[in-house]
């Protein structure tokens, strides 16, 4: 029951009521991000599926190179989603693996392969690459490239 | 048990084997495509997930303009999916359901909104446009700006 | 808005869509392949599933043999559509597995189990075969079988 | 813990233990219902995809001929494990629909197209056929003919 007290207590909670700011990822700059991955990937002539995601781990950008495994159209996204969601890369999966901690195989949402790779900026994490179609550690080399390439335009 | 009949037999029927010439959509191709389809989208205004797919219903290519609604993500892709499997534009199933044929809801990998188009080349269905984020109806009509580039381009 | 300079860069870009060619399996051949396949189970006394699909994993042919176990209905074309998918016989993750990469099996569409066996044909992946029902070192030799049917029928 | 009156209780139970007398569909009889089948599409020039399952629902034998719509690999199956695990035509779905019982679209495992049939001996339904591809009217004709087939065999 709201009572006169109760009712000037929620005026005071909602009008100090204030949204967060955020940056966010666009289509204009996840193209450029992908043209950087590609070019990597055409260097090295390595067939890769290139995917971005936003802050909520949804696709924004995804383009499969001819001849690239058809399996890297799931793979390559689900990789950003997972850099994003855990906030790391997904090296990190692939790595605790190695040492032996094979129980995150049944976290949800774990994949342990590298080519996931967040992008972070001013310390928050607000979007992800993710690769696929060569080795684990290639895959990764071509994510990192966008993600430089946004990080060179930005100025850091 | 294999007896020299048998083995005579066998080389005989496979020396007949013969495989199917097939033409593919590629990745230059179906950027190409969704350029022109982006092109359709900002001149009316629409913010849309294009989605491209081959024979085997497999992304080539998804891009996803600002401010488009994050359920264009899946749906887009799962129109050029129907729209390939099926051999049919996804606005044939609207239209079933307008015309009173609900059973067809139960039917696995249906999709019932317009905005998923086959691409036909020389009488085959060798891939598919789907788009999402505005009315069916409009997202039925940057797919075929998609579809149209490509016969244009084709010559036909 | 398009201009009269925009729409002239359309035509220009759209004047070069170019096609990939492609060789695709198809039934009669598929058929083939099984029989060689279920001759070479029968010559072992194995009761197996033998599943053949095209380029995009799709089933163009399955048969159970009598007696074969049920869950292979399910293995066997999923071992098929992970040749495919990957372009890698299935062999290629138990080996992983055994290597102790035990990673992989976070990664969407693995089936690290042998009797999956990608169709190469002009250095391309056209389709798989895959078979489950015996050990799956067993699988292997069935699923081998119906490939070398279709490299000797193609003179290769 | 058992006494010596358990111990022959159970005897006694065990000893009227009967098991349910079955006959079952195999692969040669799967085979030859599948070439009736095939016999009748060639003949109306329809493009299908035939799947013949046991009295479990599991796939004895399937085949797609050239030019099949791909979504048809899923739904052939799909409706002869519908007709055999309802005992009962998928026609009669289609039909409840069309009669206004739209509420069957919510029940597990309805599919409501015309085009699975069951396999029916001595009263029984031992097992189903799906097809899937043209109108589901012509995929029900091209069904039947499998069925059918099986019955003159049978002499029925």
């Amino acid at each position: 029951m709201r009572t006169w007290l109760g009712g000037l207590l929620m005026c005071a909670v909602m009008a100090g009521a204030e949204l967060s700011p955020r940056k966010a990822l666009n289509l204009e700059v996840a193209k450029q991000m992908a043209a950087a991955a590609e070019a990597e990937a055409i260097k090295n002539k390595w067939n890769v599926v290139i995917a971005i995601v936003d802050e909520g781990g949804h696709l924004i950008y995804l383009q499969r190179m001819d001849e690239t495994q058809t399996a890297s159209v799931e793979i390559a996204p689900a990789k950003a989603k997972a850099a994003v969601s855990f906030k790391r890369p997904t090296k990190a999966f692939e790595q605790a693996i190695a040492d032996g901690r094979y129980g995150i195989v049944t976290v949800p949402g774990v994949l342990a392969a590298e080519g996931g790779v967040p992008v972070i900026v001013e310390g928050r994490v607000i979007g992800a690459v993710g690769v696929s179609g060569v080795q684990s550690a290639q895959d990764g080399i071509v994510a990192k490239a966008a993600v430089d390439s946004l990080m060179s335009a930005l100025g850091k």
